[in-house]
């Protein structure tokens, strides 16, 4: 039973954070006239020196500890006697779990963040150097339009842009100090809550006790935003698995991302990013995990809330280890510009364009689209391209086609059209490859 | 197959938000000169009837139209011929839905956002008029220490005020305008998107063409906030459920929230409330719904993301509907204030003051938390409560305790002792209330 | 709060069930003696009119009627008068509304059952035609080893196969029937629940009344074969949609399957297979929905539980149209066998056997896959396949190499060396698909 | 990247079953003549000394074996030299750690039978006892009709008896072995499938290699089979949660299961209970976690299935825990049979076998229904209960009351009066004892 209870395997990972504050709280209670100064000193000194054992792995965690807070105040009152047992005054282990895990959770929210910004960056380095690389874009998996290279590297920019956004406003929302709470119902101790707080720096203390220690929001929040992230690393996977094949063939990747087979001699397997794409899988799981536990609970702290620590630490683990290793990956890949370039010739990629020029001599888009339509079913019965029907051909199909319709009719071309701020055209990406640099910069 | 493929019969409700959209996409067509003001006038004239035709009812949605886009045009086009074909110059269906999709999600967060207010302003009024009434707050969903009535709602409040600020996050990542993003490279049409959003009331462009009509994110996030609200809204419910027990009986239901058996003639249940408990399970696996659909999709538009509207208005439906139930509940809900107070008497709520005592004394909270333990189990023994142990048998337990322990040893006593922000004390409680009152006014 | 309560429009669906039951049940309570034959047949008279009447769309279900069985109570009263008040004797809503589900659940789960073996049919009569075809089997969306298309059919066969026993497996487990539970506690009135179960063609009757009002098992395992289902389909569809794409060529869709784009006249959009697997998202969400739902419920029936019919019915209608897509699709499409085969050209798809080769010749295999492995390299670096490097190179690299070793070198004999059961030899997969047809041929 | 990469630290959990595989497997190459008596007895010598060391903790995992397979491979040659490299001949890792999987998803899902079988012994053992207890039973949390504690007991046990088929049907899935399956398409070597299976106690083999390697429901459906029974144990949990509250009392948890609180000395917290009851989230993440993997994923194998493991022996260890747990609980909990029969004394617990009388004198039941609610609205005003109104009073509301309506009022003589099979009525009870009796022994 004791290790069906027993949290200690998993929460030894926010002793630091329990030390933290613990000498937080041992100096509101001296404020407060609780513990005189030498006693506050003789537990702090006791602390750190609990701190640096565990750091230099010299702390052994035993399972009869139950959890974190108990392991550190056994150990400190072998260490320093049972005066030890003053620093729980007006505390509860519900206000202390609490405590520590917001700041493990803003402090390694502010990691993911930096990894975030890590990978922007290496994209946008990756955009600048692919601004001269077109391939097809796609909908449906369909080729549908030439676009840049950069152009789509900056696609996963964005993507990366809004789950910076999502940690950040979590943050915002981890900016109380929860200690003092109590057990539900605060404290009969008068330590200062707003002094505690700023020592720790948090903007504020909690306002609700009952609340305070039946929260798990900020946990909730993280999974939410680790989904959200991990749905887009396994987007960029699922690209990069693609481009990796034989069929599409527009990237090498770095060997160390590869794999063998145990079997097949010629397999170069890219395992790293099968697995990022998989691994997606856990961090909804995690969310789902916690969303369901904390489902129809009474107010106000309920044990199970106890497992709100496995899935956190698992999402976390698990964004940033993808995190970096998309990011070492972005930094190495090659692209085959050559096959890229090759791949927009066939799949009458400019048919828009056409459909777009005839809407613009004032034929209406619909009966434009149609037209279209009807020249690209003949370019195929004869086995050609738009490129390829002349002119003669195209004014049979529409009286508005004119000499003109031969400059819409390049590669090129059709990328540099799309210059509506956001699109494709190389001027567009350029400003946003700059607005691009200025955000991460912002952040290095 | 028409069927599998077509939305119309989901869709439909973006049938406002779609005109409104193509009125502005129309009027920057026009200010491009890729339409006559005469031209742009008539289409904006039929839209417009077209949308009256529709919140009258007298407009018939086809399966044969296979979505609200289409059935809007075809209308149209019958009704002002076809020059409504040159609405759609420029303009795919791929940012024509993200637009609809991002104008109907920032119209009906603001929605959830008023009915939080609406439900917190509900508590915070409950709140003020249960200043006096005690009961036994719980962990564990066992009697651990005596808060106020009015604590325990502002509870419910601070939960709420979480809800607000995510939501409120969400609004501030929908403030981009995905118009132009075209199918997917942008658009060769001159349009000014910039233009474009400030009509439409958004406050930037979306700055990549791929990742605009390949995102959802902006659903996954009304659906996360949705689900960890509909969380907030289970516990509220499982209180209420249990404070309605014969066994607590802590309160009196109104009836309309109340049916009947078909089978026991005396029974009452509490149908609302299980409701709005059981539907926590359909926002949860809407969102779950979502995240699997978009994982390892490659960019951009594919035509899974089609599945996105279904949970997105199921979950927004319902977080509506259980809003307001909540708040009708709330409002009409009778506290048995007597049978609250009567709870407090058992339970040794009184032992942790007991304990702080000895703390303050000097004693270490540890020993003192001994201490108290013993006398506890003494008391049982006695079938007394603490408070009728004389102090001549404190004494032999702890030398620390002195006559003014009776100062402690009363359940008003213990509320009012608790005075840390945040805490049951009255004084804290009614500041809060003064807090949250601000709040609520603020968006009133 | 009525429409809050009411699930009128949910539950209709189950009318003919529910009818179905109340015409049992009735006869029953013939049997006790608590209805004279009379009342016995006026009563089933009235309700064979409402089923008649609802069938023809001519019944009027009101909101007002909160749920399917007091709409057919009322309708029945209204009907027959006063003594249609006599049905429920002896009976709750709560095992009624058991018995809707549970027969519901057993006819929709054979319907589906059904559509899984009109899809194995399809999928057997299309790997029999494609006995001759040879495409790359893939490992890591990697070009691994040659295969016949026929036998990756029949994956998909096995597959279904699996879901045909989840499915079946289901249905054993809904043998028992509720009626005679009550509302929780059993009933007083003597009917013979055994004689209901054989009325209504169930093998057993559920033996703890309890657990008959509180058990939702057969839902949830009815959502969860949906969703491996769902999760089966979404493979298929995702290799069906790489196949469609240009880079692979592999297969033509069918025209129905697929919609154009409303801005690339080009398009030609595989919608079907991405809305199957899009799809996958719902059923997933369905099962996560109800598992929340029934999460810490206490005994016994709880309104909470009433939130079991939607994800139920939309899962259901789900699974059965793309069971159906899905037949359709695999009917008519055609495959590019001549892109099949080219592509098994490249990608050194023979070097296992190469190895094998090696390893029956003695060499440890771990040897022989590294001698292989080199020889791979030593291909690539030439430009040539590994059937294009001489004997004398071979031998270099193994003194195993003899002549024989052309015999391996073919992509058919690679095809047929794998002749162990369930290989991809043709042999074997002639064996499977016998195997396979008896299958299918027994559920005819 | 090598640490992304290893599995090593979870699949070391196999080691078991890989060498019993790999065993398996070179009986069959010795059969096959791929090696020599000789040969095969120092493989299987070596990898039986490897199983010792293994068992004895002698065994060093190094992160650099990147998985079980290549350690106890590794292990090998450096034991008995580099013929331990023959071993791999005609296997891949593909089949090898499906079969690895299977043997360990087989042997442990009768470990979890054998544990159900345990619980399902107690519950039997416990409602032996308690044929005399009579508590409320609940609906929608109140009190509904009276029934025996046994009875509550065995509808737990019909619950887990399902639980049972379940698992049961998982192990009829799991009959066929994979190894032969080879990389995906079969294996070159003339391994005798058939003979590996009957060694291993396969009923059967695979039937296509592709799907062979490609296939992960079998651990699907463990984590599925593992969802609904957490789920049972919630529900369970929450009963027991709710009847040890002080409101509730009805029962006194043994110690051991109880933890006290860091700051209220009088605290007894049911945390193994709620720990159950929380873990039921883990769980279903899981089961989230490995759809969500499998989702959309193309044949055959892919390394995102690498990720199936952990969340299969999450699941495991967590069922294996509770199911322990909750057997150790029910053994030693104690029922407070007096507060349960007092508790049956108000809530008009007899009004439905009011109704049921009257409804047997001849009245409607719908009208029987309406004269009993009139009736408790009755009581309630005066302050009685129902059976404290005379007959005169009884008369007034319905004719059909007569002398022998006294013998109907009596909660002993409620619980005897629902007699249907699976009623509550002792004889009914003592029935169901006696079957669940048989269906324990026989799996003793």
């Amino acid at each position: 039973m004791e290790e069906f209870h027993a949290s200690i395997t998993v929460d030894q990972r926010l002793a630091r954070q329990d030390i933290r504050g613990s000498i937080a709280h041992v100096d509101a209670l001296k404020a407060a006239r609780l513990l005189t100064a030498k006693e506050a000193q003789k537990i702090k000194d006791g602390l750190e020196a609990i701190r640096d054992r565990i750091q230099q792995g010299r702390f052994k965690f035993l399972k009869t500890d139950e959890d974190i807070h108990m392991a550190i105040e056994s150990a400190l009152t072998k260490l320093i006697g049972k005066h030890g047992g003053k620093m729980h005054t007006g505390r509860s282990r519900n206000d202390q779990v609490s405590l520590d895990m917001r700041l493990y959770a803003r402090e390694q929210t502010r990691l993911v963040l930096n990894k975030i910004r890590a990978l922007q960056r290496v994209l946008v380095d990756r955009a600048a150097q692919n601004l001269n690389t077109i391939l097809p874009g796609y909908t449906h998996l369909q080729r549908a339009q030439p676009v840049l290279l950069a152009h789509h590297l900056l696609a996963y920019f964005e993507m990366l842009q809004r789950d910076h956004a999502r940690f950040t406003a979590n943050l915002d929302r981890l900016k109380e100090c929860p200690l003092g709470a109590g057990a539900l119902a605060g404290t009969t101790v008068p330590v200062n809550r707003h002094r505690v707080a700023k020592q720790l720096k948090f903007g504020d203390v909690t306002h609700n006790s009952l609340d305070t220690v039946s929260d798990r929001d900020f946990v909730i929040d993280f999974l939410s935003a680790a989904s959200v992230l991990m749905m887009h690393l396994s987007r960029m996977a699922e690209d990069l698995i693609l481009w990796n094949t034989r069929e599409f063939g527009f990237v090498i990747l770095p060997q160390e991302f590869c794999t063998g087979s145990s079997m097949m001699p010629q397999k170069v397997n890219p395992d790293a990013l099968e697995l990022i794409r998989g691994k997606t899988g856990r961090v909804y799981g995690n969310l789902m995990s916690l969303l369901t536990t904390m489902k129809a609970l009474p107010l106000s702290y309920n044990k199970d809330m106890q497992e709100d620590k496995e899935p956190f630490f698992d999402s976390l683990d698990t964004v940033t280890q993808c995190l970096s290793v998309m990011t070492a990956l972005f930094k190495d890949i090659r692209f085959d510009v050559a096959r890229m370039l090759q791949a927009t010739q066939e799949g009458f990629l400019l048919a828009t364009d056409l459909a777009d020029y005839l809407a613009k001599k004032g034929l209406p888009f619909r009966e434009a689209h149609g037209v279209v339509g009807r020249l690209v079913r003949q370019a195929i019965k004869n086995g050609c391209g738009l490129e390829d029907l002349d002119l003669p051909t195209l004014k049979k199909a529409s009286k508005f086609f004119e000499n003109d319709v031969k400059d819409v009719l390049s590669i090129k071309a059709g990328v540099e059209a799309r210059k509506s701020v956001g699109g494709t055209a190389s001027d567009c990406v350029k400003k946003e490859i700059a607005r691009a640099r200025k955000i991460v910069m912002g952040n290095g």
